[in-house]
C-alpha cells in the first residue's frame, strides 16, 4: 500500500487547465484532485472537454475556500514553485518528493499555484518543503498541466520501487491539528503584544508558521506542545 | 559532452502542437527539432504563439520528406509508441532511453507519430528500439507535447548538468544555543507548575527535548522561539 498524494490546484484560472491537469493526473494513476477557490467557480464547463476522458477525476474533485481547508487532513504538504524562494525550507526535485511520499505514512498533498502568478508566500508557509522542477535556466516555461504531469509521472515511476518504510514512524499530525496549535500560540502572542509593529505581523506570522511546520510533529507532539502553551497561559496554583 | 537527441515529429497535424512540443523541448534543453511532412506545411503560423518563447527551436527546425531522410545522420533511432507492438524490438522506458543516450556516442533521434494515429509500422521498422511511457493501463491519454516533455525531462534528469537545485539551507543551530532555548522554556514551565507529578518530570523533559530537537531549527529560528518565550513571560504593556 503506497500513499497516493492529493493534487491541490490553488486559485486556478482556466477551466481548460483544470481539465488538462485531470488528464495528466489520471495518466499516472492520481485521482485525488482538490480545487481552492477556482476563479470561474465549479463545475466549469470548459474543464470536461480538456480532460479527454478523465471525467472521474473532475467528478471527484473537491472545492475549498482556502488552502488550509484543502489540506486539513494532510500530514505533509509540498509547494510547487518555479524558482527558489528566500525561505528556510528544503527544496526537492519531483523525484525526491516521490521518494518521500512513497516512504511516508499519512496523506500527502502537492500544491500548484495559479497559472500566472504561482503560489503566494502564505501558501508556501503552509508547506513542509518546496518542490521545484529542475529546468533549463535560460528557458523555464512549464504550464500548469505540464508541471502536474511531471510530478505525477515521477510518483508513478517510483511506485514500483516503493519500499515499506524501515521504521514505522508516526506520521505528522494532520494539518488541521497543526493549525489549532498555531492558532492557540497566536492568540497568546497577540495578547502579550508580541506582534509589534503591526505592519510586520504578517511576515512574523509566516516565520512562526514555517518554524512550527518544519518539525513534522506527530499528533501526540502537537498535543504536548499545546499542553505547554496551556501551562504557560494558566500557571498551576502552588 | 553528452549527446543531445533530435526530436523528430513524424507527420504532425496541428501547428499548435508543434509549438507546444518546441516549448516542452526547450524547458529541458533540447533544441534539435526535425519535422517529417508536416500536414499543413512549414512554417506554420500557429506554431509560434504555442511555443511561448521557444522560437529558436522552431526557427532551427528542419523539414524532411520522410523519416529515413530525417534520421540519415543518426546512429540510434527510438520510436515512441503508446502501446507495445507485436515487433521484435526492445521496449524501453523514457529513463532507459535517456540512460542509453547518455552512455552512447553518435547522434540519437526519438520519433513521435501524428497526433491521432501514432507511428506506422514502417516508421517503427526504422528504429532500433521502442520507447513506451509506462502509463495507467486503464487511462492512457498522452498528447504529443506531453510525450515529448516526459522524454525531454528524463534526458535532462540524467544529464550531469541537470542537478537538483542546490539546497542552501542554513544549518541547525549549535547544540549550546538549542540548550539555552530549552533551559529558558524549562524555567518558565517549572514556574508554571507544569512538571507535575514530580516523578514524571525526567520523562516529560526528555519528550520536550526530543520534540524541540526534531526540527533542526537554525540559529535564527532558535532566537525567534526565545523571543516568543520572552514575550509570553513578560507581556508588553499596552
Amino acid at each position: 500500500m503506497t500513499a497516493v498524494p492529493a493534487i491541490v490546484l490553488v486559485r486556478p484560472q482556466l477551466g481548460q487547465n483544470i481539465g488538462k491537469a485531470a488528464r495528466a493526473m489520471l495518466n499516472f494513476g492520481l485521482t485525488d484532485m482538490r480545487l481552492v477557490a477556482p476563479r470561474d467557480g465549479w463545475p466549469n464547463p470548459e474543464a470536461g472537454p480538456a480532460a479527454s476522458g478523465a471525467d472521474a477525476v473532475l467528478g471527484g474533485a473537491r472545492v475549498y475556500e482556502n488552502v488550509a481547508e484543502a489540506v486539513a487532513d494532510c500530514a505533509t504538504v509540498y509547494a510547487t514553485t518555479v524558482r527558489k524562494r528566500g525561505v528556510s525550507k528544503p527544496v526537492l526535485t519531483p523525484a525526491q518528493v516521490a521518494a518521500d511520499i512513497h516512504a511516508a505514512t499519512g496523506q500527502a498533498a502537492i500544491l500548484f499555484g495559479p497559472e500566472r502568478s504561482g503560489l503566494e508566500a502564505d501558501d508556501v508557509a503552509l508547506s513542509r518543503a518546496i518542490l521545484t522542477v529542475p529546468i533549463n535556466p535560460e528557458f523555464g516555461s512549464l504550464n500548469l498541466a505540464q508541471a502536474v504531469i511531471l510530478v505525477a509521472y515521477e510518483w508513478s515511476r517510483g511506485r514500483g520501487l516503493a519500499q515499506p518504510p524501515a521504521v514505522a514512524l508516526d506520521p505528522p499530525a494532520p494539518q488541521a491539528e497543526l493549525d489549532g496549535m498555531i492558532t492557540q500560540l497566536d492568540g497568546m502572542l497577540e495578547a502579550a503584544g508580541y506582534f509589534h509593529p503591526p505592519d510586520r505581523a504578517p511576515s512574523t506570522r509566516r516565520t512562526l508558521r514555517t518554524m512550527l511546520t518544519k518539525p513534522g510533529w506527530t499528533a501526540q507532539e502537537v498535543r504536548t506542545f499545546r499542553g505547554v502553551l496551556s501551562a504557560l497561559a494558566q500557571p498551576r496554583p502552588r
